[in-house]
This record gives structure tokens, sequence and C-alpha cells, in this order.
């Protein structure tokens, strides 16, 4: 396969198929930007499986993705999109950057989800923008797609708190990045895993873990507890057993 | 008169008259935060004697402020207002933090004037934020009143674009501040002046002098120059013979 895009944690390879691509997991730990970067074995195997069980469950709460299916351990079909340079943030509880740049408390429940737009850049650190800078001054997006961008967004949000909720998670926020189709439908792309979904996992005690600055050490071992909470708490979008990728040996 | 309020550059005291405070510019040098300060003999002065130039062509141009009229050399009388603690940058050539932030060239002319909110907090460096933040975050304003500022301050760019430019000068962008009369209008506020308003000084070449991140040896000369160009270029709005401030030895 033709390589078009390799990113910190993932590989996008076009396929013989007009407008399919395959997105492949690598083993890279990333938090959004190139900090905390560490590798761990198993992280692609897990990360494909919760991004596939959560864009089909997405898919049947109305939230359109570039998914298409899982095909292996590491890949998934995807529709081809040309990426709007733009990540979407959606934060229900204060923390992390907002908290920081505002001199804010984290873990400040929020009256309604709040979005921004961030220029995706890692050289610059993906700067908070607003409407105008994408619109009149960068110039990736329209107004319009802004607002769609806003709109699907809050929707998948709101979707995504349902799902974690039922396995025992709470979302803080989340990163999300949308593409564009052949066919000039907008749609949520690239990932929704761990690495972009800001979680705390709730204890019996009502105390929470907030498993997104994880210690790399047990990272690992919160992927597989994510996975294996979304597993139960959802058997209609559950990934059975898959193949290894071709050529390549299992560890 | 009782003091209300002491900032880097000025100071606001109550008065008798009800809903009437003066605002005092001090001798103190200062771009929009706490980094590069200095203080010069005949700054206070020079600048409140553009502002009062400034607002009263500005109110001509049919963009109210708080300003009432200039009493002695330090002094304006001003409506009292509760200050809204975001700073409205308009932007009409990058430049700064916009350049800085987003990876852009300095002097790139935009399409369209952009407007920009910050939160105003010298302690935090005025960060950027989106109108979510302001209302739904921080809560120091309304969607309505940030439409009304935006407004407002589009309003106010264009007239200072015409002002300038009959000076000589070019509005490269320029921060205001804005408040709230006890009738709840909102209203133009704090100061217009060379440290706020990011200007270029065009050149007979064709070439221009950015006068904003200035030596401060010079700045004395470009706040003269500056005061004695609006003087010249709108005689309509001159300041005439100002007497000294009572209580205070002229230097």
């Amino acid at each position: 396969m033709q390589k078009l895009h390799e990113g910190h944690t993932k590989i996008l390879y076009a396929t013989d198929t007009p407008h399919v691509s395959v997105l492949r997991f690598k083993d890279a730990d990333t938090t959004f930007n190139a900090k905390n970067r560490a590798e761990f074995a198993g992280k692609g195997e897990l990360n494909n499986r919760i991004s596939g069980i959560i864009f089909r469950y997405l898919e049947s709460e109305g939230v359109t993705s570039h998914y298409l299916d899982t095909v292996n351990r590491r890949d998934m079909r995807v529709r081809s999109v040309d990426i709007l340079p733009v990540i979407v943030t959606v934060r229900n509880i204060t923390a992390g950057s907002l908290a920081t740049r505002l001199g804010l408390d984290e873990g400040i429940r929020l009256d309604q989800p709040i979005v921004e737009f961030s220029y995706n850049r890692d050289d610059l650190g993906d700067p908070l923008i607003n409407d105008d800078h994408a619109v009149h001054v960068l110039k990736i997006a329209t107004m319009d797609q802004l607002r769609e961008l806003r709109r699907q967004a809050l929707l998948a949000n709101k979707a995504l708190q349902k799902l974690w909720k039922k396995a025992g998670l709470t979302l803080v926020d989340g990163a999300m990045e949308f593409g564009i189709t052949v066919d000039r439908q907008i749609v949520l792309a690239d990932e929704v895993t761990p690495d972009t979904q800001h979680l705390w996992i709730q204890e019996d005690t009502g105390a929470h873990r907030d498993v997104f600055r994880r210690d790399v050490g047990d990272a690992m071992d919160v992927y597989q507890e994510i996975y294996e909470r979304l597993h139960d708490a959802w058997p209609a979008f559950r990934i059975g057993e898959l193949s290894d990728v071709p050529g390549e040996v299992s560890a």
C-alpha cells in the first residue's frame, strides 16, 4: 500500500478502491502534540479496537465519520477525506490548557459544553484560534464550515458522554478532527481514543482517577481497562477476533 | 478626589458629580501589559491631548465613548462605567502576537479587519479567548454584549483608520476596552493613544517606521510627532491651552 501520511500514532495508506484509505494504528503514545511521547506494545491494537467500537456507536447516534470497517489488528478502512487543519475541542469540565490559560481551578463542571478551535500545527503548539483567524487570516475554513464543525462536535460530545458514562467513565474534554469527503460532506475523521478523549475513571468510593496525563508505566493498563469497559458496556459494538496485519509478525 | 483605581498609565478618581469620574494620565509608558515599562516626562499630557482629540473625533463619527471633556494637562472627565474585563483587538495588518502564534509574516494586509477578544488579566498575560470562554466559562459578558463589542470595535477601527490616514499614519492594529454606563449602554472606554494603537508612520520614500515596539529613548519624540500630526490634520478637534493640575507643580 502507498503511504499517504505518517503521524506520531498512525499511518494513512492509499488502497486500490477509489476514495477508500487504510488507517494503521502504531504503538506510539502521544497526547495531542509532540510532548510526552512514548511507545508500548499493544497500544496500536487497543486504539484500533477502541476506535472501531466508538465510530460504530457514533454512527448509530447520528454522527457520521470516515470509518468503514475494522480489517485486522492494526488497520481500519476509512473514507478518504481532506483533513481540515483545525482541532475541535469540546470541554465539559475545566482542565489542562483551559484552566492554566484562564487561571481557573481544574475539575469545574461547565454549565454547558464549550467548543474551541485550534490551528493544527504541531510546530506552533496547536494555538487557539477564533472564527476570524480561521476564515479571514488562515483561510482554512469558511464560516459555514465552522458552524458545521461546532454542530457535529457538540453532537458527538453528547453521544460520547453517554458512551463513556455507561462504561463508568467521565468525559472531561475531547479533541476531534474533521475531514471533507469527495462528495463535499464534512465528517468526523482521525481517531476517537484515550489519546484524544480526556477521561476520568469513576471509583466505587465516589472519587475518580484522571487517566489523561497518565504515567507511561501504567499506560498499557489504562488502555486495556478502557477497552474492556467499552467492550463490556456496549455489546452491540464489540470488535471480534482480528487477524494479524499481512506480512507483520505478531509480538 | 477619591482614587477608584490605579493602573500602569492612568488613575481613575471619583468626583462630586454623580456618574462622572476623572481619568488622569501618568508619565508611565507601557505596551498592553506589564512588560517594557518605562517613564518619561510629558507623556501623560501628550496622551491626555491625543485621547481628547480622538474621542471627540470618534463621537463625530458615531462612536460613543466615556469621554466628556478635557479639564487640564493630565485629566479628562469621563462617564463612570463598569469596565468589561475584555480587551478587544481589531487587526488590519498581521503583526505581533497574531503573527507569532500563527506562524505568519508580519505586515500582511488582511482582506478585512478581524476582531480578537482577550481576557484582561495582566497576571495571565491577557490570554486570547473565544466567545464560549467569555460567556460560559468566565461569565464576563453575554453573547449579545460580545456582538455589540464586535460591532462598535469595527466601527471605531474604520473611523480610526481614516483619522490616522489623514495624519500620514497606518493603523496596524488597536486594542480597546469598553464599559457599561449607569443606563446600561456599552461605550468605548479607557484610552485611545499610541499605547493602544499600533501605528506605522508613512515616509515620503514609501517606506514606513513602526512606532509600536519603539525604543524608549525615542518614545517622547514619537508621542510628540503623533500628537502634532493629529493636531495639524484635524483642526476641528484641536485641544487648546490647558491649565496645570490643581496642586501639582508643573515640570
